[in-house]
């Protein structure tokens, strides 16, 4: 469970940047952007944990909130250099989704849940701490903007980590593919602005 | 327990309806259609379940994830009859509510929680996948929309079983009882504009 | 462990009354009105125990629903005189906070969790009941609208509490002492419109 802990780790610091980039938008204090960030970071997991009945994690192991302090202090200081890079925002949300995914699902298989539920757990929180972060933003949350394509994302990369299961493949090369799966599917999806058909047309109640 | 099995599939069959009709009016694809499904049908059973301690049911038992997409693909499908039946979203959401009043009293019950209690697990729990639909969808909950009628029909039908467990009724009788009389007071209710008087006239500040 | 009750009950008390004000504003009917209290009041500590893994005091300990049965009605009554005192849904709110960012605390101590955890869940829990009832009530909530006081004052009298705790004081002492800490923080704050500097100059991507 040790690579475990690593992509929580990487998942925490992707959602507390997208959190100060967010906060630092709003013209929030360094205080405010800290709670914009750690919440960003550990809502997600929270909310997985409280569903599958585990202890939070962020509660028990001091780990989180450090990691969260120290990318925060970092991301303000060299929020310059963040901003160079274009929609950096979308490039942290889009990886932080991709890791908290791949780790929902295997939270999700350790507590011997099957493969669909695994799925909704992966989507379910890799999408919430970026709801409660545009939420607590005051904006529209990007899993509303661009619907589709975030947690279909999402539930893609799950499906592919299910298929790759059924390959003598090692476990980081399933999270790596699978992950790789969700990041890709929404950028491609946002470059090339794909989205599936809509099914409306008819409804005008 | 046989037959509280029945009534919650019933409550998910009515939310997963007005999750596919809320996201249809807001154009998703069928993924999106089926997450708003999704959410809304379980929203409220996992509130529940989180209060009073119970594993989340959808977790454990695979009936509900099943379910849920049948209904969705169903609805997409026949989209156009359901849209024929005026008011739809209204009729299912208020068939829902009514189910997971009831449900929620049950629950609690067979928790040994005290009635107001269970009146408040029902309550909040057949309003809350609502209120996530709306959200989601960017709509102002219905909650809201027609505040009082809303969650006081809830809390009536709730008084309503308390009260006819004082009789030699059936279970059957009860919770169907008490289920209409959710469902016939909000109807009765939006339909001649019923409102409780409000209590405001003096406060300006 | 007696006085954690009574702070408790203050707690409640005082968010149950700003629920009523807020809800009256609205021009809520007296379901409405008890459902808002209710949930504002009962908001922070729900949060809070489920997220420590404590059973939900609110659903094991009837003397919640009362007191807030009770207060509501008296603040309907009274509400002549309450709308007297000036910024009284600030008054309350604030007060609120304070209780209930020291209650947190001291459940997250007696649950073995170390000091930078219980601060987090003092803060996050002191700030759930005032956001769930500015969203129900349809307005943007206090939180975001004074942002880095509001939370920030919570964080100021959790880092009091534990500087305190240093000292041999008795438990009545270093909880008054912090709870007036963040009260009358957000009380200076906002009436000299104090704010920290915010970070944000140079990102306007």
């Amino acid at each position: 469970m040790e690579y475990l802990m690593v992509i929580d780790i990487l998942g925490v610091i992707s959602f507390a940047i997208s959190g100060v980039l967010s906060s630092m938008k709003k013209k929030m204090d360094p205080f405010g952007i800290f709670i914009i960030a750690f919440v960003a970071s550990v809502g997600g997991g929270t909310l997985r944990d409280i569903l599958i009945g585990f202890p939070v994690a962020w509660m028990r192991d001091l780990t989180y909130m450090y990691v969260i302090m120290g990318t925060s202090v970092f991301a303000i200081i060299f929020r310059k250099k963040l901003v160079y890079l274009r929609k950096s925002l979308f490039l942290f949300d889009t990886v932080g989704i991709g890791l908290y995914t791949v780790l929902g699902i295997e939270k999700g298989l350790s507590a011997d849940f099957p493969p669909i539920i695994c799925i909704a757990i992966g989507t379910m929180t890799a999408c919430f701490g970026g709801v409660i972060r545009d939420i607590l933003c005051n904006e529209i949350p990007l899993l509303f903007r661009t619907k589709e394509i975030y947690a279909t994302a999402c539930i893609l990369g799950g499906i592919t980590y299910f298929l790759l299961m059924q390959f003598p493949l090692s476990d980081g090369v399933i999270f790596t593919i699978s992950g790789a799966v969700v990041i890709f599917t929404r950028s491609l999806a946002v470059y090339f602005d794909i989205r599936l058909p809509s099914v409306y047309f008819d409804v005008d109640n």
